[in-house]
């Protein structure tokens, strides 16, 4: 049986690069090659066993290849073709997909929703950290690159791009609207961007490090805000001269910006929340006018699936955003763990980093 | 100066019926005879110090009656017509008006913008529980009665059935879902209505009386829950085989209500939330997916204006839904420091008063 | 080779009963036994011509039955099972599926998307009309039959319910919205019973015939206007008292209903039509207020897959509608040609008839 | 009396400059000194005779100026606040505008419906081709423009930019869509700036003159079609690979682009007109796919009230668009009738004029 590389999860603080078997390929996969893979803030999460996932597991959701080998019954693609899969990927045929939810794909589950049950790869099945991963459900999932996009330009769709748009797409931004991201980590860059392309006439950029917030601005933040400088909330009322945001958006799941977000907001408003959490989350009374402010709260997974990639690339393609400036590193599978060593502890600048296996 | 007799907040724990003279009638108002009105579960807030509003003020939000005098810049009514008014009295020209977000109306402030500014009867002008009342900006909210309709027949429009509406609106129910609603007080009992009449398949409702129950199942649940006796979110699942609601709508206003509401969504769905919070909430992290679960959690502030009661007293009209039952018991107004007694206490089973000046 | 009999298109006016060999399962096909079925009236525009299908296809497309063979690439099914398919069988991994645009699913051509592509029985492949019928992609299509409900009760699910609610859903209808349904033929009964299931406060029933008018009111519809005897468009505007509908819902395909609904609507509202056209459509310039009137026209082809068909089962089952008064008359599969002869002619009242196997 | 300059209409084929009394000032109304206004293609059709308005009318819907004098009722605003108000100018307080229909405001008539209703300057009551301009509904309509913008600036707010986008807003556009504009007039090119503002990713522009396709570059048009040299149908297949577009935007008024729209849209695309029709139109059978194609058709009335105008000069205070290359032309009021000659007859590349006062 042949072997290929893998980063696998050995034990809260421990991911290794080891060898395992090349996977088979059942009648509704395919076997990709990996080219370039990256690292996501929650493989961290994993890593530090915030995240609990099953010891032996192959990290990593962020897949750009070649395909290796189709399954007997996936008909549309051809082996040899370069492809994208989401970080989130869709059965197509669950009830959840069905009605729209993607991402709470419960394929196979008795109802036929789960919770996060879109996410697979290095979740609930083996990720592409490695030299290859079988993407499950290929005809929904497998998204040809266009020819004239490198693997580092469309490195960001399977994941925080769609991540970072869907919580503006969510948000239902309105041109005219003016919105407030917190946090400018890859995420909150993407829906910086995200926003801006949604029609936001003012997007105003939070963050505490000041080599985020020059990125913000070339992702389209109009202002930004040094919230180790001033206090945001303040700072934000200011600049709205007290009207508050449309739209505020968290993403970096500390309770400090989601309330934030609350407080900035204008009655009507909606709060986008894309963060992952570790804890329980208080609503302040009064920032949520003791319910009757017409607020809305929405949270977004990301959004996966071959079309969804088809048009964040068709995005990039047509000159609309670069997110090439957020791969700030790159490292071969080879030295990926000291790629987790220089990420997981933001060292650098990080923002993102590229692997090729 | 004529006067007429209201019930006017003296102090934390004092509303009385007192002698106040008949106001005067701006440009934009219309001045109504009150013919019946009721005591909102706001009221009593009010009344224990829990909501502050200025001493002197007539308090009351759900007016109706017949215009006494129209302003003298106010077209499109006759004297002696039989109007209602909405508890939430928009300009109609205010930046939030014009945006749709007629709850939120900031007329007169800076930014047109103002949390619950809409509100204004008995909040921050003087209410309804009184012999005459006088409506701001009336070509934008009064709103003819049809003949056919009796006074207590459109008595919950104002209110209590445009809320409970509006929760069951604002939370987006499809045809087939599944909705639970926490709480069948007067505005959860219209949210159960509401919900059944936008599609909902199976409406369950919850609380801990009995004759509450019994009232939910004649406004349109399905299912009932006893949370007396047996645990409402078990049970739910049961009744659900695990998936859970489609849409949780909170009535109540407690921690509990609104957190039993995220327990028993699935993935994807929304919380509506109708109660008025009178301390901070917490957002369990498990319920919440950690903020992945592609969750909505919505707000309503009761919907106003001459529109959306004509549009309630159309329902009503056409036997879609009859609120009669709701009205448990009758005062003069001369009575209604009798009947604040009764409602506030929650005493022989009453749902809501009808007050007749 | 086992063999099975099936109604088969042989040329313009030729449907005949034949015997055809039974289908071989692919690896996500499904076979079903097909225990009752029924004739549309786009199976009698294929009869005379009207709409070209190969010459050979087994036509129907409303099957329901039982799980006779799965393929080897489907799980969560078994054998015997009873179960139905939408008359549309998205693929659910198309790039039209994965957008929520399953009817267009375009599984298998270059961009994902094709007109009309989710329907395949009785169009592109074989039908159910039939002992047997293969179901594509059968994960995503095949729906379980709750114990507790008949076949005829489960019958219109498929395409009559699925269509008319569909109608219904896409226009937008909102609580306290005066609805008018023009022709009430299987399709437009659902179109009644959808629109009143969406909150519709007034329904307002049109149809030449007065047993359908009859049980139009059954259905759902408040009032009913026989278009043989009064002028529809001057009768609406008369129970209006002017203002026109807020919603028009067109079920016959005709430029005269098409007309029609456009002529009722008041400005801002939503012409929602299913019917099939057979010639080019006229918009006049008075009704469409030459373009300025924020009109919205939209169409609805049937919505399919498990999801939507477990939905309509629930709806049945929690007896919010009972589509059985439509079921008209039965015959055996070995005398469809009758039921086509009966049907297609439209005699002696027919609505629906069941074909049972 | 004092008297005013004011563009009148006589009779078809004649508008000319002549003296009128400036207008009193109504309890809601305020008096508004011109400073800068233009002429819309819609004056010219009225010119015509194509539209009919009274005799001895005051043409014009485009105001840029300063408050000469507030009505009684008003408030919120001073005199000599430098303002605009929208084309459309919304009472607030009609049924249509508290229903969010503000462009069929009917206020004043029976159900507060009307088609165009929102339409009153130069149509139903006096324009602002004059030196004074009287604002009904003041309150709802009266928008301060900032100090740092020019009245050239804002001069395309009222009109020409909320119809255009408008036209992109309604018609639902998502990140990552291909948007087609059939006519590159100053509504094409403001809908071709509101399509890229709201996140399309490929704008197609398209025109017969060469000097309208340069402009629409420069508003955000990432293709353009000159459509006297190739058939557009064709050239924006080819360029969608034939795909179609997911939005066609209809911005001249004539059955050619109407229908090329619907023919270069995708199955479940949107067409939004915003031309003004002259004359019945056709919707061609196969390119509706029968009825059967999920399409939506969406007509827009310019949008109006101050926060949409407020709106819109946030965003060309962001810099999100220029529109002052739009202005082609100046002319002093006294010479408006040459203005008329010029703009009517197309002379000269004339996109839109600035009239001043």
């Amino acid at each position: 049986m042949a072997k290929m590389k893998a980063a696998i999860f050995v034990q809260p603080g421990r991911i290794v690069l080891d060898e395992k078997p090349i996977p088979d390929v059942g009648p509704l996969d395919a076997l990709m090659r990996v080219t370039t893979t990256t690292i996501c803030g929650t493989d961290v999460h994993i890593l530090k066993g915030e995240y609990p996932v099953a010891k032996g597991l192959t990290i990593g959701h962020e897949p750009v290849g070649v395909i290796e080998k189709l399954g007997s019954a996936v008909s549309g693609f051809r082996e040899g073709q370069r492809v994208i899969a989401g970080a989130i990927t869709p059965s197509g045929w669950s009830n959840a997909c069905l009605c729209g939810a993607c991402s709470q794909d419960g394929a196979g589950t008795k109802h036929g929703w789960k919770p996060m049950g879109g996410w697979k790869f290095g979740n609930t099945i083996d990720g592409c950290q490695a030299e290859y991963v079988l993407v499950p459900d290929a005809m929904a999932n497998l998204a040809p690159v266009p020819d004239d996009l490198t693997d580092e330009q469309v490195l960001m769709c399977p994941d925080i791009m769609s991540t970072g748009f869907g919580g503006a797409e969510r948000a239902g931004i309105r041109i005219g609207d003016t919105v407030a991201v917190f946090a400018q980590g890859p995420i909150g860059l993407c829906a910086t961007a995200g926003a801006k392309l949604s029609g936001a006439t003012t997007v105003i950029g939070v963050d505490r490090l000041s080599n985020r917030l020059e990125i913000a601005r070339r992702m389209g933040a109009d202002l930004v805000v040094d919230s180790s400088v001033k206090d945001p909330i303040d700072e934000i009322m200011r600049l709205t001269d007290g009207r508050g945001v449309d739209v505020a958006i968290e993403a970096l799941g500390t309770q400090s910006t989601f309330e934030a977000c609350l407080r900035v907001l204008r009655p009507g408003g909606t709060l986008s929340s894309l963060g992952v959490y570790s804890s329980d989350l208080t609503i302040p009374l009064g920032a949520f006018a003791a319910g009757l402010g017409d607020h809305k709260i929405v949270t977004t997974l990301c959004p996966g699936g071959k079309e969804r990639m088809r048009r964040l690339m068709a995005v990039i393609q047509a000159g609309r955003v670069d997110l090439s400036p957020m791969v700030t590193h790159r490292f071969k599978l080879d030295d990926i763990e000291q790629a987790y060593e220089l990420f997981g502890h933001q060292r650098e600048g990080v923002l993102k980093v590229a692997i090729t296996p």
